[in-house]
């Protein structure tokens, strides 16, 4: 059970990620909610169009997101994003502090929260977030299938 | 044994980690080589200063050599770090596959690469680069040590 206003961020997360469909992206998306549930940012996976192998859509909603408070701690915050971050991600989670991680679809080749290597379940791992996943879980793997389908026959 | 412009890399990335320390950033310096061993990018701790959990010098670094290449893909690159990477630019040298990675000082509670998750030997992994660690080790775990001294005692 999740609360409405994270409700409401995996659906603006899950038309990001289709917004990042329609440009050739991977499609995943992401939004950060501070303390209070209100937005902070929403982002997109953007690699291709920034040349840049590390703007996935929750690295990219984590560094607006501390912009926007100021700091390079997410303190409180809830990080909604359709897919289970990869190592690269659940890493940059743990740097940011993010209070709390919602995703949609699981990732079991390129996951590092619930698969590979599990970087949150570490004994050396500074920062446990909360972890709820499986969110919207059909259509967010369903947004992925699709466009890998499409890639395949273009 | 490594090449001369890999070795010259180094220091550059040892005098970066040093102007980090005195920006009161953890000391860590990164820069990247391209195939024909010239330097693409400079990069030192940010973390503080830009307000952003991930402006760690290895993922600075390669994004700024990325923008050079005008792709996500550092394909034939070096990155040289004075520090084993965390494993969220571990993850990050994965997705920009970039081909070797020369680091300094060993990282036990941080690392990603030969401690930690060591995602580079994970099944899962992608993309697995030449691992050249423990260059002007003495050097580069000497700047951290210094540095976390200076803060204990200030």
């Amino acid at each position: 059970m999740i609360q409405a206003d994270t409700s409401r961020a995996m659906q603006t997360a899950l038309d990001a990620a289709e917004e990042a469909a329609r440009h050739g992206e991977v499609p995943v998306g992401a939004v950060v909610l501070d303390a209070d549930g209100q937005v902070l940012a929403v982002a997109r996976n953007r690699v291709e169009e920034l040349h840049d192998g590390s703007a996935h859509a929750e690295l990219l909603a984590m560094r607006e997101a501390a912009q926007k408070l100021g700091s390079p701690r997410l303190t409180g915050c809830t990080l909604v994003v359709t897919l289970e971050p990869c190592p690269m991600c659940a890493g940059a989670i743990v740097h940011f502090r993010c209070e709390r991680v919602v995703f949609g679809a699981y990732d079991p080749k390129g996951g590092g929260v619930d698969h590979g290597p599990r970087l949150f379940e570490r004994p050396t791992c500074l920062h446990r977030p909360e972890i709820i996943g499986g969110v919207r879980e059909r259509e967010a793997a369903e947004q992925l299938r699709s466009f890998f389908r499409r890639l395949r026959t273009a």
